[in-house]
């Protein structure tokens, strides 16, 4: 079996202001199928995401909409 | 039985930057024995804090170091 190679996107998140929004951002993206890393810098707004395939911008999206903030 | 009058106090916290942070602070105020009501302003900093009787500030101090801020 050959090792799939991931997926790592940058994607900008605007309104988080502290470690509980970060968390919060964290926490939803995470729950998308196939994302095994995901890393937020607070003061860039920066949310990278590693992930086994691709993933579809509409689902990052959302994932953010539901933890409360917005892709930039 | 006599109606005990409740105590309003104000504290300036600093540091909170959004309404994770409030509820962070209200929670732990909250758990301090006596409080009945809290309601924190972000902007501003204010933690309006309801109580049957008079807090200890360093009761209060305590709880808002938990949650990851500072009293004024």
């Amino acid at each position: 079996m050959t090792q799939q190679p991931n997926t790592v996107a940058t994607y900008a998140v605007t309104g988080m202001t502290c470690g509980h929004c970060a968390a919060s951002v964290s926490e939803e993206v995470r729950e998308i199928s196939g994302v095994t890393d995901v890393s937020v810098d607070v003061p860039t707004g920066a949310v990278t995401i590693t992930s086994s395939q691709p993933l579809e911008r509409d689902a990052v999206q959302a994932a953010v909409e539901e933890a409360g903030y917005q892709l930039a």
